[in-house]
């Protein structure tokens, strides 16, 4: 039974919105992501998805208003709300989601990634 | 769409062993404890359980091992596993479990909990 220690794993991690599989359970996973930038506006057709942020800060942009999410914070976008992640600074997330779960919500981005990597 | 700070939600739980419920998605809940002593022994049927430890540090005991989970680390007890937490001091956890998990198994134990309590 591993112990994983989420700041090694996060030390691992050098892309940006490239989110890494730590732990998987009850047909859920558990990832880790450093964001810096914007990344694209998207929605998820059947999944709410979770933003905990572990470092720095984040921004989640809707059509109509936008939440800040510091770090020890958390938040849910519920499932088919458009929205759009941007950290102005480096930060690093923990998303908690469906396996089957794409980041893009399917969308065609050159940040697209439909592999699932366990870093 | 609220945003929920951990720490926050942590000073507001008095008693150890009694998971609160801070987010739903998924079907799933997280939820956050305080805990300081021993659990009782139990397995879960059908869930898989995830321990985070935010603060602090405990210990999981098996029937031939134990792990100890310190702040920042997390780790999975596969559903059917009986097990035991310990904390020989206060420590807090974060847990992501189906909706319906019992945090005992279902076992009858003056520290079961069936109601689901929000904080």
């Amino acid at each position: 039974m591993e112990v994983i220690n989420v700041k090694d794993k996060l030390a691992k991690v050098k892309d940006h919105w490239s989110p890494k599989i730590i732990c998987q359970l009850n047909g859920q996973q558990i990832k880790i992501a450093k964001v810096k930038g914007e990344f694209v506006w998207h929605h998820h057709e059947l999944e709410d998805e979770l933003f905990y942020v572990l470092e720095g800060e984040i921004e989640i942009q809707f059509e109509d208003h936008a939440i800040t999410i510091r770090a020890g914070e958390m938040a849910v976008v519920p499932k088919g709300i458009k929205h759009k992640p941007v950290a102005i600074e480096e930060a690093s997330i923990l998303l908690f989601e469906p396996a089957e779960t794409l980041h893009t919500g399917g969308i065609e981005h050159q940040l697209r990634q439909d592999d699932q990597h366990w870093i």
